[in-house]
């Protein structure tokens, strides 16, 4: 008679680790109704206790939620070359080691799992694995990191960036060190392991170039709101001139955009694609309980057959220059021939502008403009040249703009 | 050696059934570079062409997209039984003869995949079977028929109902007979179809009360505009008094619901559960490629062995009677008395008032309130009374409405 249990080893116990304990306990009498198998915890090892070796002999599958690059490399690695099945939620180890995880669990034909490593318990990864394995995917955007989202909402109502971080802090959205949410580095990871995802290339997170929220004025966010656009930390991978973009940045969002009306501590992914047009999944994102399910759900995943070993790479070029739509920001002297110096080195760097608006403020103005899609190297290349003017009174801003292109 | 093909024998080849012909042709390199089996279509079935008993005999697989209930449900049983997987898009037959086929499926083994019956290149069926597997669902909320959707999205704007339907048929969103769409019967056929899944208790066609559109009038759009409230026609399945409940109606939304940015031909579900709070998926409803794209998908789905056999049915009770919030509208004689008679009739079938409203219209007065969560049964009770009224001019109208739960 063969063995009901589906022996799960568990490294890590604290808020993840302990809300997954829970989950699977409540959870596994209907699993094995649905599975014939009962998912069972046959050890866990915590910073203080537990044997790793012992562990991993004794299961059938290995859950880890400790974080970091090591031991959670070293560990992942051996479980893996040991041919049991992994499940992951981490985001920093699978988007610096992803390719070396994947080719180890491909030649050993064993699973590795990572919903929770991306948008907690909005299912992305396995959108994209299963639901969309078919599809030839175009492009991806995501809000991805739910305390910046949160952040950004609470701007637009108003709130100063101090304020509004301070708040997400308060709600336990925000770390006592937000650096890694508000630089975008947390959602450049995530992208990166989605992108691989989408598009089958090797991304690594020095291959996402990011930018965060720290640099946002409320000023631009009461532009977004009187033209009825939603400014988002935006997370894109896309096929762009023959090759991959991945990108981290803030981004002006036109209001019909799906991810224009994601507001609070959410995530969201659109996925757009010829044949699906597209297709958007949105929800809270991650406390310890939501992320458990999705930890589980691979587990759940894993026992039924579902998941597919990962796919061989495909080396698709990795664009790092794009274009974009730009708003830009920048105050200069309120005097004659200002607006024709400005226009005229934009133009000479390729720069064309859509729409500008001028405002007196005092002896200044404030000057706003929307440029055409333009190359960001040229935009740069500008806007150095701009901000070098005597009569500019301050650094000038750039935001990219998102605009419609399905109708 | 094996033989490399998967047979996918194809039954109708019209608008669904030639664009998966073509998309299959566009992907099958792709989908063999990951599988390692070629899908090739080994047979068509048209009414003038094609030998069922043959297609039958030569395929993996069995693609059904002929609608109705015969004789597809003949072939689908037919090829059940001959051990053949099968993949359909038809909502009617799942919707009335489901359990026939999902138990034909489980005794053989073999796979029964539907998700273009549902919601199109909107994946819900595979949300709900393979990424929401682990988690107990407390509810599912649907906009699962583009067209009424769209219809509404119009009167939303101003449009009358005739307008908006006219306006739905030009842009082939209506067909030339839409009642099945704007009856709501066509959203209760998917809405039984997707209970099943989330809750497994079978859920037949005829167990779905459903309300459409027709009756709905612009000052009822009006309302819900002043109000900033979405009127949306929804699809509820949802666990009550130990029961479930499924149905089909207009529903206001509260403004920071996940459907109530939902606008146009677009499909949106949203599944609720303490584990994961809220999930919403949305995308276009479906053209012809788009279909063809979720059928596809449920043919790489069985072929990668992603997909499970449905499970055993539960028998979960299904409720009829559930309490909802409701709109009420009437338009009575303006003189005193009207309003006390009115609430006290209400009161006597346990109707209590949220927020009343009444506004002159000449020698009448429009009377709008808000109830608070009350029997469907109890309502209906109080307004036949109150309709009798001789000071009332118009049958009293009442729409349902979905309030915040999460915050």
């Amino acid at each position: 008679m063969p063995d009901a249990d589906f022996k799960v080893g568990l490294l890590g116990h604290g808020t993840v680790g302990s809300a997954f304990d829970e989950l699977l306990a409540e959870r596994a009498a209907e699993i094995e109704r649905f599975n014939g198998r009962r998912p069972v915890i046959s050890g866990v090892l915590t910073r203080t206790q537990g044997d790793f070796e012992e562990i991993l002999s004794e299961c059938d599958l290995l859950v880890e939620l400790i974080g970091g690059i090591e031991p959670a490399r070293a560990y992942v690695l051996a479980a893996l070359q040991a041919g049991k099945h992994v499940v992951s939620a981490n985001k920093q180890l699978l988007s610096q080691h992803g390719e070396e995880l994947f080719e180890t669990a491909r030649e050993r034909d064993v699973r590795l799992r990572f919903e929770a490593a991306v948008a907690g318990a909005v299912p992305v990864v396995r959108l994209l694995e299963e639901s969309l394995s078919a599809t030839p995917i175009e492009r991806i955007h995501g809000i991805v990191n739910g305390t910046t989202n949160f952040i950004l909402s609470e701007m637009a109502q108003g709130s100063s960036y101090a304020h509004a971080l301070a708040e997400a802090q308060s709600r336990g959205y925000a770390e006592a060190d937000p650096s890694d949410d508000v630089s975008g580095r947390d959602a450049a990871a995530k992208m990166a392991i989605l992108a691989r995802l989408a598009f089958g290339t090797p991304v690594h997170l020095n291959d996402v170039p990011y930018e965060g929220i720290e640099h946002l004025h409320s000023e631009d966010l009461e532009y977004a709101r009187e033209l009825g656009l939603g400014l988002r930390l935006i997370g894109t991978a896309e096929r762009r001139d023959g090759g991959l973009s991945v990108r981290v940045h803030p981004a002006f969002l036109y209001p019909g955009h799906p991810l224009a009306s994601v507001s609070g501590a959410f995530n969201a992914v659109t996925v757009e694609s010829e044949t699906i047009t597209e297709i958007t999944i949105s929800g809270p994102g991650a406390g310890g309980r939501q992320t458990a399910s999705a930890v589980l759900g691979d587990v759940v995943s894993v026992m039924t057959g579902g998941a597919r070993p990962p796919a061989p790479p495909l080396a698709l070029r990795l664009v790092k220059d794009v274009e974009s739509a730009f708003y830009l920001h920048m105050e200069v002297a309120d005097r004659p021939g200002v607006l024709a110096a400005v226009t005229k080195v934009l133009g000479e760097n390729s720069v064309s502008i859509k729409s500008v608006v001028q405002r007196g403020i005092g002896e200044n103005a404030r000057l706003v403009m929307v440029t055409h899609p333009v190359l960001e190297s040229s935009l740069r290349a500008a806007l150095d040249r701009v901000g070098a003017f005597e009569f500019v009174r301050s650094t000038p801003r750039s935001i990219r703009v998102i605009e419609e292109e399905f109708t």
